[in-house]
């Protein structure tokens, strides 16, 4: 069976760098955003359509036109979207999973592949931590004051959980549901990369 | 300031171990057993009642008759002596905080030395690996089944969530009061030790 590393993560905790370097230095194959991607292919729904639906709660439905087809707005259709996006997901992650040793970031994987024992991560960090690591890296909220940009994170962390739980059942975060759980905010991604990549490479 | 690493653990997933280890290969003092000895010192009561109070629930009493000095059974009495034996338990963990660079097994260590900035570490484990370890470990236990394990190591970690929630009103385990959560049925104890403390090397 292939190496599956599961990454959760808390907006701005630097799960996706230590994915990224978890997977240099495994070298194996990363997934984030190709994820998106590949749903949006299949199900014929526009990306940021398909981003929308996965990084939301589960219930909220949006307008449809921002998909590729135009539908009368109607609930109960919304909520077949939001499963069939959901079923995809599941599906192209287990392909994922069953083509070769990878990390993947977010999506429910570590509930989706539990049948591939996954390593199960999360990641978190103090709320002045989070926003430090927003402002060194992503410019698009530079125009943001730290409450804005706080209550924008509090906001992109209550849809993840809300979204986890709704299809796992499980509570996002909680300790008994993964392998690890690391804290950025005391441990430096870099080096806590490399020092868990040569343990993994050690315990094959 | 000196470097203090806090090992929260249930009962059965190798935190001792890995505690252990920690401490051998950074070179530092370990502190488990000595904390009660030490109270047990100062208070003038017996180890093993020194042992009862900090491993059960704080609000039950335990007969006075086990300690050096007879009293009356009295409730208010009884209240007063757990919080002694907390307060001093204090005391003796900022001494040896103070005194050196130190690992530290249990007793609200990362809560109660939170100004010395300390890397909180918890470990936990599946209770299939728990039992399994307590079998491997523990003889005491040899003559109890694994349904009477299970139902032991469950009533030591609700004791020890108790009583950890009633001195420092945090939850136990849950992962925002913690650096680093470790499940020690994915990773192995003796591997995790040795990564982890070049970590902490190269940190310096």
């Amino acid at each position: 069976m292939n190496k599956v590393i599961t990454i959760g993560r808390e907006f701005g905790s630097g799960g996706r760098e230590l994915g990224k370097r978890l997977a240099e230095h495994l070298n194996i194959a990363y997934y984030d955003k190709e994820i998106i991607e590949e749903i949006s292919r299949r199900t014929q729904l526009a990306e940021g359509y398909v981003r929308q639906i996965v990084e939301q709660k589960p219930g909220i439905y949006f307008p449809i036109t921002v998909g590729r087809t135009l539908h009368t707005s109607n609930s109960d259709y919304m909520v077949k979207q939001q499963t069939s996006v959901y079923a995809e997901q599941a599906n192209v992650l287990r392909e994922m999973a069953e083509k070769s040793d990878c990390v993947i970031v977010g999506r429910c994987a570590d509930y989706i592949l539990k049948d591939h024992n996954p390593l199960r991560i999360f990641v978190y960090a103090d709320m002045e931590s989070k926003i430090k690591r927003c402002r060194e890296k992503a410019e698009v909220e530079e125009h943001l004051s730290d409450k804005e940009m706080e209550k924008m994170i509090r906001k992109v962390d209550k849809n993840r959980s809300h979204y986890y739980t709704y299809y796992t059942g499980q509570k996002w975060g909680r300790h008994a549901n993964y392998d690890l759980c690391i804290n950025t905010s005391a441990l430096p991604v870099k080096g806590f990369a490399e020092a868990l990549a040569d343990l993994i490479k050690g315990m094959e």
